[in-house]
C-alpha cells in the first residue's frame, strides 16, 4: 500500500469514509469524522453502504480494510441524532440501515479487515465483530457499552454471540464494560493483537495473503463459509462439496493443482 | 447485601432453598441441603422452580444468584432418589423437571449468576453452564460424570456445548473428568475466578454493574439474546433491531441518552 | 494395546488402511501410504469407509483410533488424481465420497480419536476436526491450505467452523496458513497435545477412560449430542431428557447407581 500504488481516490477529505483503491483491488475505507470518534451516524452509515455497493460491483476488488482516522476506531449509533428524532420509526430505520450495511459485509465476495487503532464501542464493536477478519493494536478496547445509556446493545449482539462464548458475550452486553484487545483475541474477536507501529504492516501481511489467492476461490467460499454455518451439518457437507466441484472447474485451480504436480508456482493473473 | 438490606425471608433455615430478596431486588437463592452436597432432589428442584417462578411474577426484582451452602455446590441429581424408582415413567418426569427449571433460568427477564464455591457436576455443572453468568474459586470444580455410573449426562450436554467447543465438551460427557475453575473460564463456562475469599466480592461487582442499568433493557435484551442464537443472522438482526427500537422509546433509554449529551449522570428510578 | 491384545488384523500390510482390532473392541485404523503422506486418494477413502462401516456393524467395538504411518498425518486429497480428472461430475462424487466417510465418523456409536504425529492439511485437518477427540504431539501443524492451489477448502470449513471461533477459521481458509498444536489446542481442535514419545500413552489414557464406560451409555450419549447441537435448546432439552430416560433405563446404569450407593464399583460386563 505505499504511495505509488494509488490509482482511485474517489472522495476529498471532507467525506465521512475516504476511499482509497490500489492498482491491485485492494480498497481501504477510512471513516473520516474523528471530531466525532468516528460515529456511525446517518452520514457515515450512508458513506459506508454506498462505498460497499460501489465494491460489491467492483469485479476487480480483491479485498477491503476498514480503518479510521483519530484515536478512536468507532464508538457506535450517533448519540446526538438519537435524541433528536424520538421516534420509533426513526429508530427502526436506522438500526434496519445499520443491519443492512453490517450484512453487506458478509455478503460481499471478498475479504474484509478491521484495523483497530482505538475503542471500538457498541456498533463499533459490533463492526469488528462482524468483519472476516479484525487486527487490533495492543491498546485497542471493546465494549458493548449502550447499556450503560439504557440501551441493551441488540445489534451488536448478534455478530458478538456468533464471535465468542455466550456467558462472555452476556458479561459485556450485561455491564457496559470493556475488555482489552488480547482478551479479544483469546475469545476470537480479533486475529491478530501488534503494537501500533506495527499495524498497517500486521494488515498487510493478511492483504497480500489474500492476494496470492484466485479471486474466484475466495468468494466462492466466503459465501459458502456463512450460508453452512446456518445449516445442519448433513446440508453443509452437501452445500460444500457442490461449490468446491465447481471451484475445482475454474481454471484456476486447475493451473493451480497442475502447477503443484509440477512442482512450480502457479500462474495466475489474478 | 449487607444485614440491614435484608427486607424478605420467606422460608425457615430448613427449606431446601434459602430465599434472601433485598430492597433493591437483588435475589439470592442459597440451595440447603449441605449434608447431600445440594444433589438436585425431588424436593430440591421443587423449590428452585418455585423460588424461579416468584422471581418471575417479581417486577422489581433486578437479579438473581445461585449460591450454595456447604463444601460443595451441586452434585447433580439425587443418585438414591432415582435408585429408589426404577421406572421410565419416572425418569422422563424427573429429567422434564429439570429441564424446565434450567429453561426458566433463561426466561427470566434478569440475568442469573451461579456462585460456584465448590463441586458441580453432572446436573449442577449443568447449572452452572445454563446460568447467564458464572463466578467461582480457584479451588471450584467442573464435571459431568454421570458416565462414571452409566449415565452419559445427555441434558448436561445441552448447555454444555453452547458453552465450549464440542471436542472439550465430548470430552468432559465421555470421560467424566473434571476440570478446574481456571479451564472452566478459558472455556467460557464461567466468567470470572477468584480467591475464595473473594467469592462474594466479585459476585457484587456483577451484581452492582447491572443495578446501574434499567431494568427494561437488561429484559428486553436478554430475551432477545437466546432467541436470536436460535435465528439465521438475517432474523437475528431483524429481531435485535426491533427490539433495540422499542428499547430505545422507554424513557429510561430517552433519559440515559439525554443525560449523556449533557454529560450528567441519568437520573433513573430503577 | 501391548502385542498380546492383537486378536483380529484383517488385512496386510500393503493396504491402504492397516485394522488393528484387540480384544477389548479398540479399533486402531492407521493410515499406511506414508509415500504419499496418506493422502486421501480414492483407494485411501474407500478402504477407511469400508473399515468404519465393519466398526458400525460390529457390536462389540468400543473406540476408533485413527492413526497414520510415516512423517505425516494426512495431507488432504491426492492431488495428482485430481488433476488427472478434470470433470465436474468426478469433483462431485470425489467430493460427496469423502463427506459421507467424514459423516460416518460422527454417526458411529463409539468415539473416534485422531491420533495426530504429523501435518494435518486440507482435508487431513478435516479428519481431525471431524473426529470426536483427538490427541497431537507439539510439533503437529495444522491448515487448511487447498486454498494455495486456488482451492477454496470448502468441505474442511463445515468441521472447522464447528471447532474454533469464526474468524479463526475465515483466517485459517483464506491464508492457507499453519497453526500449531498448541493453538489448535486453545481454539478446541485438539483435545491434548504431548511429547512425541508420549502420544501413545496419552491416547492410550482416553481409551482406558471410554472402556471403562458401559458402551451403550456412550452410543446414546454420542448420538443425541450430535442431534441437539442442531436444535433449538427447548427440543434438545427434550431430545436429551428421553434420551437419558431410556439410558436411565438400562442394566448398566441401574448397576452403576447401585454401586454407587453401596459405595462399591460397578460390575459391568461391558
Amino acid at each position: 500500500m505505499s504511495a505509488s500504488d494509488t490509482t482511485v481516490t474517489t472522495v476529498t477529505m471532507e467525506a465521512a469514509v475516504l476511499e482509497h483503491r490500489d492498482s491491485r483491488g485492494v480498497v481501504t475505507l477510512t471513516m473520516n469524522r474523528p471530531g466525532s470518534f468516528n460515529s456511525l451516524s446517518e452520514e457515515m452509515l450512508a458513506a459506508m453502504q454506498a462505498a460497499l455497493d460501489r465494491v460489491a460491483q467492483d469485479d476487480s476488488a480483491r479485498v477491503v480494510v476498514i480503518a479510521a482516522n483519530g484515536k478512536a476506531f468507532c464508538p457506535g449509533h450517533n448519540l446526538k441524532e438519537m435524541v433528536d428524532h424520538p421516534s420509533l420509526d426513526y429508530y427502526q430505520k436506522l438500526f434496519a440501515q445499520c443491519s443492512k450495511m453490517m450484512l453487506t459485509i458478509i455478503k460481499l465476495p471478498v475479504p474484509v479487515i478491521a484495523r483497530v487503532q482505538g475503542i471500538a464501542t457498541a456498533a463499533g464493536c459490533q463492526l469488528v465483530a462482524q468483519c472476516d477478519l479484525a487486527v487490533a493494536v495492543n491498546e485497542a478496547k471493546f465494549a458493548v457499552s449502550g447499556v450503560n445509556y439504557g440501551l441493551f446493545c441488540s445489534t451488536p449482539s448478534v455478530p458478538l454471540l456468533r464471535n465468542m462464548a455466550p456467558k462472555q458475550a452476556m458479561e459485556m452486553l450485561v455491564t457496559g464494560d470493556f475488555i482489552s484487545a488480547q482478551e479479544a483475541k483469546e475469545r476470537g474477536l480479533v486475529n491478530r493483537v501488534v503494537a501500533a507501529d506495527q499495524l498497517d504492516a500486521e494488515v498487510a501481511k493478511l492483504v497480500e495473503s489474500i492476494l496470492a489467492k484466485p479471486r474466484v476461490a475466495i468468494a466462492l467460499g466466503k459465501e459458502m463459509f456463512y450460508r453452512q454455518r446456518e445449516m445442519g451439518i448433513e446440508a453443509a457437507y452437501q452445500l460444500a462439496g457442490q461449490t468446491m466441484a465447481v471451484n475445482m472447474m475454474d481454471a484456476s485451480a486447475q493451473e493451480g493443482f497442475t502447477a503443484f504436480t509440477e512442482k512450480r508456482k502457479p500462474n495466475w493473473s489474478t
